[in-house]
């Protein structure tokens, strides 16, 4: 037999176990909301909605209930999108809206083998003075997802957390190498896990060969690096020699690789930021977190695929993974 | 209470069962074996000892215990090397020796990246009229590995068998495809997986998309393709939709790719002799026993890292790839 008040504790643990498990789940994203136009092999889209900010919500969406924006867009924003983010759990009290101004616009083109694209358009419009202002309500965000952008405002960031998130992913790119180097390097110092594509790591750490480069990186601060290898996978490096591959999905048509790098990023700290642990181990499964979202991400135009998909999709092409790449644990 | 006679049929069973054991190992091998100059960014050979059937051989030998090797050189490859592949379980009763003729050579240079290479010579000579003979103690082999040669060549060699082996693999270049293309879908249409790069599959095909194009090898006969992606790994497809993919060990420095691909294919097909099983699950773990077998062979120039690879390595090296590839059943 239990008395009454042992029942009344129970009831209280379980509810302070929820309060800590949605603290845990806590994740803040900051990147552009934009407009895209988008040339393809396969076709090309008028100004459609883009940008990193945009598509890591909508991934994380999948694997975390709810995801703290950081952004800004200009007053030809359509609000019919704000809703759609917010439908997928985005809390848009950090998305300032400048209404005299426009939002962020990128057009690009990308050529046959879909591997290299080539910018057309840049309009920085709001993004050029970014003050990134940080929610009170946002404060103590247990992860943080720094979307490609300036690395000034991914610093600025940073240092308007009174506590620092257990985990900060960030993305960047070639761009913020060939033209601030070393305001990047000073925000690499500050993350835990950076991610790029391979040609940037050997940018960033003047090595060829792919172990040294994740090492050189590393040693600027981030206890982890994922490269994203496209077509190719992903490789995640970690401390003390860790490292862990994946290949991607092969797929039968690839319209639209806009975003997702974005969409692994999303997919990768949505998942465990939805765990609450930032272990080797369980960054190996948010790495195939990362690449089922992005493999979704690259079979329609633009946020198309990520804006609808169904859980059923996603538990299937979790599970076509698992076929992709396990064969158990002995020769 | 077991009468004797029991005991008596248990030892006939048991001694059938070793017999059934070494017939279901039976591997042959078919392919050059040859002298290569290799230039890289890291170095160059002189005349090194090289060649598909080299390669292979010492690749399966660290699965198979035996391969029955059938290939041709000249008066001046050196007893020594044959004795080497003696030592490695290799049969050489069917090495041809052309006393009067000089051995196949090959000399190319890899650039910067490793990934491209160009032929600097190629001097046939024995090659030229090879006339694969098969002895007799090669025939009711289960399994055959059929090295990078002419097509026509390889053909004979399966219309040599008494009874068509269990699993036929091929392997096969661009060379063949540009100068003999129906040549060698006729060879291609006899067996039961074909290894190419992923340019080869697209030319082989005439398909841009890999899964396009490995669906559409597999019309031409073979039931499994697999995809040879260098430092990106490779991909088995299968069919009815399977696919299995691997990574490729990230590797702190890779010397040499020489032989990498035939060294994957005598890891695949010595590890599917060895366990005597061709099913597709089986053939994900034979994919990543050549993808052990390779990430050494590139760690050296030639086959020098082949030539002596203590078990003991291999054991680390598959750990390696489990804790490389391996993220559970779950996500």
């Amino acid at each position: 037999m239990r008395c009454k008040g042992s029942v009344f504790i129970d009831k209280v643990n379980t509810f302070a176990k929820i309060i800590q498990n949605i603290l845990k789940m806590s994740l803040m994203v900051v990147g552009s909301v934009a407009f895209d136009a988008i040339q393809t092999p396969y076709g090309q889209t008028d100004k459609i909605i883009g940008g990193a900010g945009s598509y890591i919500c909508l991934a994380a969406s999948y694997m975390a209930k709810k995801q703290n924006l950081v952004a800004v867009v200009g007053g030809d924003f359509p609000a019919e999108y704000v809703e759609i983010l917010k439908n997928h759990g985005t809390d848009t009290a950090g998305l300032q809206i400048k209404s005299q101004e426009k939002t962020f616009f990128w057009s690009g083109k990308y050529h046959e083998n879909m591997n290299s694209r080539e910018t057309l358009i840049t309009e920085l419009n709001v993004l050029e003075h970014f003050d990134p202002i940080i929610p009170p309500q946002y404060q103590g965000t247990e992860f943080l997802m720094l979307g490609n952008l300036s690395p000034i405002v991914q610093r600025q960031v940073i240092e308007r957390l009174a506590v620092r998130p257990r985990l900060i992913v960030m993305d960047t790119m070639n761009f913020w190498m060939d033209i601030m180097m070393d305001e990047l390097k000073k925000t690499i110092a500050l993350v835990d896990v950076l991610t790029i594509n391979e040609e940037e790591a050997q940018q960033l750490s003047g090595k060829r060969n792919i172990v040294e480069a994740a090492e050189a990186v590393m040693a600027m601060g981030p206890s982890a690096v994922i490269i994203k290898k496209g077509e190719h996978g992903a490789l995640l490096f970690g401390k003390n020699g860790q490292v862990f591959a994946t290949p991607a999905m092969p797929l039968r048509s690839v319209f639209d690789p806009t975003g997702a790098g974005d969409s692994f990023a999303g997919g990768f700290i949505g998942y465990l930021a939805s765990k609450g642990e930032t272990s080797f181990e369980t960054m190996k499964k948010a790495v195939i977190a990362g690449s089922v979202i992005a493999s979704f991400c690259v079979e329609k135009f633009g946020t198309e695929r990520l804006v609808n998909l169904p859980q059923a999709d996603i538990n299937d092409r979790i599970e076509a993974f698992i076929q992709l790449s396990q064969f158990g644990s002995t020769l």
